[in-house]
Formats: C-alpha cells, sequence, structure tokens
C-alpha cells in the first residue's frame, strides 16, 4: 500500500522526525503537502526531497518569496493554506505537528472530510476536545495520538476502549523532580530547558518542567479515551520508559515500554494499524536500564498538575483558558520576564476569574483563547 | 452468558483458585465435571458446593469410596475418568489443571472435540507441544495459558500474533537468586521451597529454584506463540510484578504486569475473550512498589535454563525426555536422596544419552517419558 499523508509542521521536531520515518519506508507513503512555518530554507530541502504538490508558508511574503524559488508546486499561505490543504480528500492520513491553537481549525477539516488524523497537536484536543472528538466519532474518523504518552495508552488499549479501570500516565519529572520549592523558585530558563529525558521545542520542555505538559496530557487522554478525570493517573518515572499503562477491570495491567523517541509513536501514528519495523530505535534492554523507579508527583512542588486536572473536570471553556494563560505565561518566562513559579500564579488567578461557557462552540473557544492572552499581557504590562 | 467448564484438578492449587475465581463470577459458569488425585475430602466438599454432574478421582478405590457418600453425580476414576470428562461436548471449556503428563491425553480428547482449553499443564505443551498446537490449529480451538508468563505474553499481543520481534518471560529468579554456587550446592529442601514471590506446590517451587521452570516456559511459550528460540528472552526480575513482555518490530514493547496473583491469569483464560472484575487482586501501585529491577540469568549458577533452550532447540523428543528427568530428580531431591544441583546433573548426563526421534507421535512420547524415568531410578539405584 502507499498511504498519502500530508504534514502540517513539516519542519519543526515532530515533523522532521516524521519525514525520518517516512524515509525509514520506502514506497510507503506518498507525501500530498508539508505545511511549515517560517524556515522555508529547510522547507524548500523538503519540497526538493519530497516533492509534495502542495505547501503552505506562515505568511503571504514567505509565500511570495518561496514561490519565485521553487517550481511544480502550489504554494499557499497562514491559516488558510493549513485549512486547504488539511480538507484535501487526496489525503488519507493528516499529521498535526503545528503547535498551538493553529491546529484546530486544520484538524477540524480534515475530520469533516474523513480523514485520519496523526495528532502532534496538544491544544487540538486540550481546548477544543468536545467538538473535536464528537465530530471523529460522527465522521468514523480515528484519531492517533502522537505523543508518547497517549500512543502507549492506545497501543496498550489496542483499539478496544472497554473494561477499562483506570490508565497511567508517566511523567519523568523533568529537571526539578528533586529539587527544593526554593530551587525551582530560582529557577532560570537554561536549566529549565535541560530536559533529562526527551529533546523537545522550548514550550513543551517548560511545561514537563511545570509538569503542565502532564495536566494537559491528562485532559487529552479525557477527550482521546473518553474517561473520567478520576481514572486517570499521573505517576513519576525518571527513566522514561514506561510510557503508559491501563489497569483493566480484572486487575491486570497492561504497559507500553521502549527507549525515549518519538519515532516509535510518529510511526505507529501514521501507519495504524500495520506495524512495520522501526528505524534508529535500538532494542529496548531492561536489563541494561536494570532498573526503572515510580513515585507520586508532588503537588506542592508543581501544583500546574492539579490545576490542569480541575480546569478539566469543570470542563467548558475552562481548558482552553488554562492552555492560553499557560502558553503566554511560559514565553514570557522565556523572555526572562517572569520566573518559572509565576506561572503557576499566573494560571491560578486566570482561571480564579474565568467566567465559563459550558459546552462551548469553536467561535467561544477562539474567543476565550484570545481574552485570556490578554490577560496575561495586561498582567505582565501592570508589573512594569 | 453462562459457560460451561469442567476442571481437572480441582483440589489442587489452581484448581482451588480456579474455583475462587468462579465463586467471583455468580452466574457466569456453570460446572459439568470436577476431577482430583486422591484429596477425596475436598473433592466432597466441592460437589456439595457446585454440584457437578461428573466427577473423577485417583483410582478405582477411591471412587468406591467417593460412590457411597455421594448423591446425584456420576464418579469416574484414573486416566480415563479424565479422558471421559475432557472429551465430553457439554464442555465450552476445559481446565486442565493436573499435574505431569496426565494432562496429555485429556487435553488431546478436549481439542479433538473442540472445546477451548485454559492450560495450567506445563508438560502438555513441553513434552508434545507439537501434537497439541497441530490439533489446536485444525480444530480451531484455543488454548489460552494459565501460566502468568504466557498469560502476560497472551494478553500483550492480543490475540494477533503478528510483527513480533521477541518476547520476554519474567523469573523471580527464585530463593537462589544472589546465593554462590556453594551455597546452592548445599541448599536443603526447606530454603529451596521457600519461594519469595509466589506460593506454588513443590515440584514447580524446586524448578523456580533451578530455573529449569523458566526453561521449560521457554519451551511452552515456543509452541503456544510459534516462535524461534532465539526470539524467546529470559530476564530475571525480583518484584515479579512485570510477568512478560513482547517487542514489536517497530521497537515497541508491550508488558503485563500485576500482583502476583494467579486469579488473573485463570480469570483472563477461563472468561477470555470476555473481561470481568477481578476479585481478591487490589490494585497494582507502582508507586508503592516504587522499584522494579531487572537483570540478565546467571546461566552459570543456573545452568537448568540454557539446557531446556537445547532441548528445545534440538526438538523432538529432547523436550520430553528432559520434562521427565527433571521431574524425577526434583522428586528425588525433595525426598532428599540428591542435591539441589545434582538435578542438573543428572538431567545433562541424560540429556547426553538421548536417543532423539524427530516429530514423535503421542507413542513416542509416553515410551520417552517412561524411559527417562527410568534411567534417572537406576541412576539412584547406582548411587546407593
Amino acid at each position: 500500500m502507499t498511504r498519502t499523508i500530508s504534514i502540517l509542521g513539516s519542519t519543526g521536531s515532530i515533523g522532521k522526525q516524521a519525514l525520518e520515518v517516512i524515509d525509514g519506508l520506502p514506497g510507503k507513503f506518498s507525501i500530498f503537502a508539508l505545511a511549515a512555518g517560517n524556515n522555508i530554507e529547510l522547507l524548500k530541502q523538503q519540497i526538493t526531497k519530497y516533492k509534495p504538490q502542495v505547501v503552505s508558508v506562515g505568511t503571504e511574503e514567505l509565500a511570495l518569496e518561496l514561490e519565485k524559488e521553487v517550481k511544480n508546486v502550489k504554494v499557499l499561505q497562514g491559516q488558510e493554506g493549513l485549512k486547504q490543504i488539511a480538507g484535501d480528500s487526496q489525503n488519507e492520513v493528516l499529521l498535526v505537528a503545528v503547535t498551538g491553537l493553529n491546529g484546530l481549525e486544520p484538524t477540524i477539516y480534515a475530520i469533516e472530510n474523513g480523514i485520519d488524523i496523526a495528532l502532534a497537536n496538544k491544544e487540538t484536543l486540550v481546548s477544543a476536545g468536545s467538538i473535536v472528538t464528537g465530530l471523529a466519532k460522527e465522521k468514523n474518523v480515528n484519531i492517533i495520538p502522537v505523543d508518547s504518552e497517549h500512543s502507549a495508552i492506545y497501543q496498550c488499549i489496542g483499539g478496544k476502549n472497554s473494561a477499562i479501570n483506570k490508565i497511567i500516565l508517566t511523567a519523568s519529572g523533568g529537571p526539578f523532580r528533586t529539587s527544593s520549592i526554593k530551587q525551582i523558585n530560582n529557577a532560570d530558563v537554561e536549566t529549565t530547558l535541560a530536559h533529562p529525558k526527551w529533546s523537545m521545542g522550548s514550550k513543551i520542555t517548560v511545561d514537563s518542567a511545570t509538569l503542565m505538559n502532564k495536566g494537559l496530557e491528562v485532559i487529552e487522554a479525557h477527550w482521546l479515551f473518553s474517561l473520567d478525570y478520576k481514572d486517570i493517573e499521573v505517576i513519576i518515572h525518571p527513566q522514561s520508559i514506561v510510557h503508559g499503562a491501563v489497569e483493566f477491570i480484572d486487575g491486570s495491567v497492561i504497559s507500553q515500554m521502549g527507549l525515549p523517541s518519538m519515532h516509535i509513536p510518529i510511526q505507529f501514528a501514521i501507519t495504524y494499524p500495520e506495524k512495520f519495523t522501526g528505524i534508529k530505535t535500538g532494542s529496548l534492554d531492561l536489563t541494561q536500564i536494570s532498573r526503572l523507579d515510580f513515585e507520586k508527583p508532588d503537588l506542592n512542588r508543581f501544583p500546574c498538575l492539579e490545576m490542569a486536572y480541575e480546569a478539566g473536570k469543570n470542563g467548558g471553556t475552562y481548558p482552553a483558558a488554562l492552555n492560553a494563560v499557560n502558553e503566554e505565561a511560559v514565553y514570557a518566562f522565556l523572555k526572562g520576564k517572569i520566573k518559572l513559579t509565576d506561572i503557576a500564579k499566573i494560571v491560578s488567578k486566570a482561571l480564579e476569574q474565568h467566567e465559563n461557557i459550558p459546552d462551548p462552540s469553536f467561535k467561544d473557544i477562539m474567543e476565550v483563547d484570545k481574552y485570556s492572552r490578554k490577560i496575561v499581557s495586561e498582567y505582565l504590562l501592570s508589573k512594569l
């Protein structure tokens, strides 16, 4: 079989690794379209190598620049470009690996056109889980998670979403797992970005340090697997070998393990339900790793995790507000404007003030997103 | 649904626990027959409680004794009794939990009659794997393992036997995991029977101490999952939480975990493919267990494991000879006639002398079994 795929976010970390996976499976994929933000140098190389029919870039300016330099490829731009690519019925699977809420509309377009989604964009499910999963059910479309934790759960369940007692998402604990509150309070950007196990973008690495990342994953899991929040557990597992586990009603626990590598979940998602020999990923030798540790997360030192649970349980637009406020706060931290621990404070404050919209529409979510970001800017201004 | 089940070995450890599982699932099972060896006191209680149509006991004498004391139940005896029960088409599933090669013929009878097998009898697959699995395939009969390790693999594979790189069977390492060769050489029966994790019968507990048990499981796994011996790995895992794991071709590893309890694999086997809430088994809390260790088995201190691999690879009647010689040697050890380390020596010697019959018939296997046991008796006599 040859599967037609498009990648939204082809020059990002997940997009590049997805292309490596595709390189390792010659003849298995035909690339319909690639979409990048502003890294048009890398996109040009990808065009030469993968010969997509369509590409899209972040702005009109970049699109005009690119158009002069490439041949035999249609060049689109902006959110409209992502939507056009996503909804094209030539796609058999769409890898959504753009960051932020940019991924939401294209994902909805693809689902409406019956295209399976390999989802590497957290915001889509965190902010608009009810809309996205509801539509996917209606259109009988698979949403296969690319996140290693959700991929783990998906693999453990084996497609059948029944007889589950609870699921367990593991977290490495990040760079401050063993740090005191004082040390976390004084954490600088450099230390925060030095993640012990996973090499990822800056935003998600900060989220890993605060455990907000795990909190967002809890909300994603709620939607992906139709589970109550009380049945989603987070445990700290510093070796990052067990990515997730499912406890079934008979007491049996199935877990998925692997060396920390995004190639496995990416390949799983874009080739599902088939399995192929993986690339670059060595065999997991448990005797060499020798020891796996597990501990409960400390909610005192990592309050973001509990806030995410709360936002999730409150439902409506709370998760969208949580996500937007957190994202802005993380950017402020990365720019040196606030301390790491201010992120939790800002999120907490914003959630307290949030006026919930139960059962929100797409428009509601976009507005809450915009408004929540404004709150953060105002907060930062007030501190100047 | 009500499933009609018979239990061969109802007064043994697995049989009793199976009845506990059935107690926990009221209305789900109807018991057609129970077969015991010589514990007719317990069998009488089971007859009163479960009201089987048929029972069987070890000898004619016991059958006559029992017949006088029970009503409304047909009393059979011996190997003929086991066969009559096993082959009765009222059975929907047969739990084979008798020990030794006594389980083989009844299992074959059940398979020939299209009855699914919940298999807790190692010897059946070790000695006659090709016959049993060949027939099961032909008759489209499920053989669901009850052993926790094979149950783990079965659960990880999820029924589909494809895209497997290798499987991993875990072993607790037994009471001599950290002992020196000298200490093992001087091991007495009491220490040998003090298994750190599992409470089982004496024979299997000695096999766990020598790792022969894991070796026999490797041979079972070869037949159950149609795998090459090179793709079956044994690792030592002292906490006995991970019971088995499967590495797929994409590098992803699925493992099954649980508290050490036979209720889970027994229930899995007799209710397959359905899942019900388990009894008596607490939720697995990895953070409470806190740590899982893994190490390579030491073949110098535990040579039986390698002998089993060799016998398996040699095929034919080698595994039947291995099994018979080991069983007799273990009994000799339990009776204080030989040292623990003599078991490996006797097995090694017997395998060296073994004249292999490739592609053996049922009769060949029974003869090799008998002959191999005689070798051990002769060896023991020669030492007097």
